[in-house]
């Protein structure tokens, strides 16, 4: 095999995802949602079943490509379909960085993000969140932006910032001011940006502002159908690029798995400009919002420090360190540990990622098996 | 960009499905097909949305790693399932080979075959296939595996042999000895072979073997439910490995794109052993060996010289030599330049590529219009 294959341990979210289901545990580990995806999408697709079945462009099937504009705001030939967000963010791997580039990123990260930055030869550079306590007043929780740690981690061979917000695993958001802060540096240091932003309807005070619309000439967005619109499994999913460079990312994504599966481009085209106008995000938000309160008051009952999220379907708790292999066998629960996220050791203690994604049910049963053994 | 975007032109089959849109002409060029997947896929696929909509693991749905190990006589274990065959080979490329290997490959090669080696930093190394006349009695049509040449090809930096039989755009179907001249030549240089057989169900005579066969321990199949159930739009392809190195590729296939379309990947379990029950790849075959024969005759009718085919649905004839645009806009027939599948220069002449699996009306009416013209 070849040395980059270094990478290729399995993933945290495979990882416990397989563990829960071997010992019968409640999942609130890895963030897919127990809600079936919406009756319109569903109907969508089935419609398209026999008559969008072949290839469709690499970028995208058009009516998708122009349901995504009119959605993001941004023109036909600007958006790129993807075999889910991870193939976006490959894509950009592959087509933005290579040996001898750095790519500075906030640490905790997406699991993803530092494989990915290995596999293409370049140089993953962690700046760490600052962790204050949950009390501090910090309104990421506990985490808190360090612009003076990010600026000082550019070097010249500095070629992107990649950013997530709503922030996986922290539930962050960042604000208007920090994303300014952030897009001056970018442009001070000319850097590539790349702005993941799967949970962009995803929020629970102010709606987050889209990055590019701050700095589009230098924005890479990404996004995804399967985060907005509960169906992971899709594999929908796409990056908006500074106009006029498109062409050299969809020439990239051609090679890396062709075009995304075009009956589930096509209900996605159609389902759009539905979930917009029957205010399904709303609906999803508020939803999400009363599994977060259950969730975070269940664990604040038992005395837990609860990071409370703006955005994502995620929230962080400190609790006493115990492994995650521990807690999957004998309290049955599967959470993430924070310590997944993070490189730099030693890795915070005692911090754990719940999914509040799942049924109430799952939520009340877990909270009473975790309260149970500790 | 990364210098390895200079990748990135159109593929030749995106860019004449566009001009051929844009012309009104008849599409023999990408290989996609005219029918709908068969009704049995549609069925399950229909049935699965609403049920199977998030994350699979990476390597595939246990259901279908099942039904393809089933299927091709292999454990569950060695099969990763993939968002087409073209992430198999993306899979591949990122897990075996990169900066100073060299992968040996045939010419004229699958068009993704070159990019994708050179996006990860490989060098490929063309070997010729010998042209005859197409009356010389050679199996292939008028192309013959050169396997003195293969093996001159060789250098200590050879680190993969990468094969395609049933062979796109040839049509030639390697057989058993060649296979086994092939083998040997691996094993004495101790060489990975990646084959490539996503035409495994399409053939004109003796059913090909597969090389897996022959020498489990190194070679790396690729397949693909698209081409066998006529739903290349899917994105549901595969790769049988040798035993135990499974994790490895599916490790690299996890970072590019996570996992294929569930709902799909479910269908398609529920098809395979449907389509082999029913004999539906039996009726394919007739299906497509009525329309080659039509496309042959109508060819050779008018005095061209054809290459019959033993696999795929391709067919290349020889002409004269006129640009693919001009046909493309003036006899509004669509169909592939030999050349895009050389890059040794000069390319043979006058060589066409006309796939077949289309309606026979779109056949007749595409060989009236180029008849006209020509
Ligand atoms: C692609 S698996 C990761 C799912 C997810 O977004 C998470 O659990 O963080
Ligand atoms: C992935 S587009 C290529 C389709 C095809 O197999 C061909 O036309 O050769």
């Amino acid at each position: 095999f070849h040395p980059r294959t270094k990478v290729t341990t399995e993933s945290i979210f495979s990882r416990m995802s397989r563990l829960a289901l071997q010992h019968g545990a409640i999942n609130l580990g890895q963030g897919f949602p127990s809600n079936p995806p919406p009756g319109f999408l569903l109907e969508a697709a089935r419609r398209a079943l026999g008559r969008v079945d072949q290839y469709t462009p690499p970028p995208g099937l058009p009516a998708l490509r122009e349901a995504l504009a009119e959605d993001l705001g941004v023109t036909p030939e600007q958006v790129i379909v993807t075999a889910g967000a991870t193939e976006a963010l490959s894509s950009l791997a592959d087509s933005l960085y290579g040996e001898g580039d750095e790519v500075v990123m906030l640490e905790p990260y997406f699991d993803a993000y530092l494989p990915q930055t290995l596999m293409v030869g370049a140089k993953p550079v962690l700046v760490p969140m600052r962790l204050q306590p949950t009390d501090s007043g910090s309104p990421g929780g506990g985490w808190e932006l360090d612009l003076e740690a990010l600026e000082a981690a550019i070097t010249p061979r500095s070629k992107v910032l990649l950013l997530n917000s709503p922030y996986n695993p922290t539930g962050s958001v960042f604000s208007r001011e920090e994303l300014e802060a952030i897009v001056a540096l970018a442009r001070r240091h000319d850097l590539w940006v790349i702005s993941d932003e799967v949970y962009d309807e995803l929020y629970f005070g102010a709606p987050p502002t889209p990055l590019r619309t701050l700095a589009p000439e230098r924005v890479f967005t990404v996004g995804s159908a399967g985060k907005r619109l509960e169906a992971t499994g899709w594999r929908i999913g796409w990056i908006v690029t500074p106009p006029g460079l498109a062409p050299e990312v969809a020439g990239m994504r051609q090679w890396s798995s062709f075009c995304s599966a075009a009956p589930l481009q096509a209900a996605v085209a159609e389902a759009l400009p539905l979930a917009r106008a029957e205010g399904f995000y709303a609906e999803l938000r508020e939803s999400y919002g009363r599994r977060k309160d259950l969730l975070a008051q269940g664990l604040r009952g038992m005395g837990l420090e609860v990071f409370e999220p703006q955005g994502t379907y995620f929230l962080t708790v400190r609790m006493p360190e115990i492994g995650a292999e521990v807690l999957v066998q004998e309290a049955r629960v599967a959470i993430i540990p924070g310590s997944a996220f993070y490189a730099s050791s030693p890795p915070p203690q005692g911090l754990y990622r719940f999914a509040f994604c799942k049924t109430a049910d799952d939520i009340e049963q877990a909270l009473e098996r975790l309260e149970r053994f500790l």
